[in-house]
């Protein structure tokens, strides 16, 4: 019954710690770090995790992943980002492939690649790796869009603040595939198997403020008919 | 450049407090009750956060909503639920709706619907309401299914543990619309609008060990075509 398990997993060719040892189902742990990527770089957004007074506060924003790096970014008011440098956070990137039908209602799950990262945020100052960390970000969101769209002025980088969180301490976990129903359940006359959940883009729509005669670029175009 | 902003927004309908208080881009914020039950309820895969240890932890799950109160579950060995009672939780739904491309890099942002909502979890015992929060995570999945599928026994109730989060302090957040660029960037030559972001669902794979003669059942039918 339990839609996605509720413990991190070790990762041994990640780091292994007290948050991201052995929960829950181990056989949905991956240990390598090409699979990390491989989550992060495929998410959109995020959720990120920070403790403010005492208590938690989840909330989505944007990422991007440089190597071993994480960006993420917001305005210099934010007060979770604020937060954020003085103690740890947890940076979490869920993909959900599918739900999992299975004849028993406890065995009902979900197909799910997700990611969940500890670190505790570095304040990026350095001009050069704050225009890239804001690039790695703008990019994982729409690629190509760095290359056409009008760069950040020395004021609108000075209203934005970059937190670099390292990507030392991860985890991931891994569920695919069919239903687990117990033996005895086979014999039910009950539907079973996996619905497929895909995240898509739709047809570009202009801006109403558009100057006439300017196409949807080939990056955006492309992105939308893969 | 901010893609979500970091801060959550009051809403005077629902309570505000500390947590859900006015913050960033308050335009955004939106303050009924319906809006924040439409949300929850169109979404499928909650971030849970809970804090262990004094850092925080954010980990997906499945959840429902039955009136007032959101049930989330999991097995009774996981720990992040185990902590849960004697601390509040956030549980936070986003729908990503949109990219929003904008002239400028610094105005790019996305289109999305959240809800954080936070609360001291209940453990529930009473067995009529454990039945029903089970119920209400498994129909907020898959819709019909808890009519046709086996039903818990004794010894899987006991083995899931259900937590009851009251809907009495949240905050929604909402984007919608065309890029916002400074108006001295329109007279550029690039592209701007919005990339709508979907998610859908595939065509049901069955079961290999599906019995012979079980069609895929209407209430999964309908929505993969819907």
């Amino acid at each position: 019954m339990t839609a996605l398990s509720s413990t991190a997993l070790s990762s041994t060719a990640l780091s292994t710690t007290g948050r991201t040892r052995l929960g829950r189902n181990p056989d949905r742990g991956r240990g390598d770090r090409s699979a990390l990527y491989a989550i992060l770089d495929a998410g959109l957004i995020c959720h990120l995790g920070v403790v403010i007074d005492g208590s938690p506060r989840v909330l989505p924003t944007g990422y991007g992943r440089l190597d071993d790096t994480l960006y993420v970014h917001g305005s210099t008011g934010a007060s979770s980002l604020m937060a954020g440098p003085s103690q740890d956070v947890c940076v979490t990137v869920t993909h959900l492939d599918g739900l999992v039908i299975a004849r028993s209602l406890f065995h009902h799950s979900v197909n799910y690649r997700s990611a969940v990262v500890f670190g505790r945020p570095r304040p990026v100052t350095d001009p050069d790796e704050k225009l890239a960390g804001i690039r790695a970000i703008t990019e994982n969101l729409t690629p190509g869009q760095w290359d056409v769209a009008r760069r950040p002025t020395r004021k609108e980088l000075a209203a934005t603040s970059v937190l670099a969180i390292p990507l030392d301490e991860a985890s991931i976990k891994i569920r695919q595939g069919d239903p687990s129903d117990d033996d005895a359940d086979h014999a039910l006359d009950v539907w079973a198997g996996v619905v497929p959940v895909r995240q898509t883009f739709g047809e570009p729509s202009p801006d109403p403020a558009l100057r006439p005669g300017i196409a949807v670029p080939g990056h955006i175009a492309r992105r939308v008919t893969s």
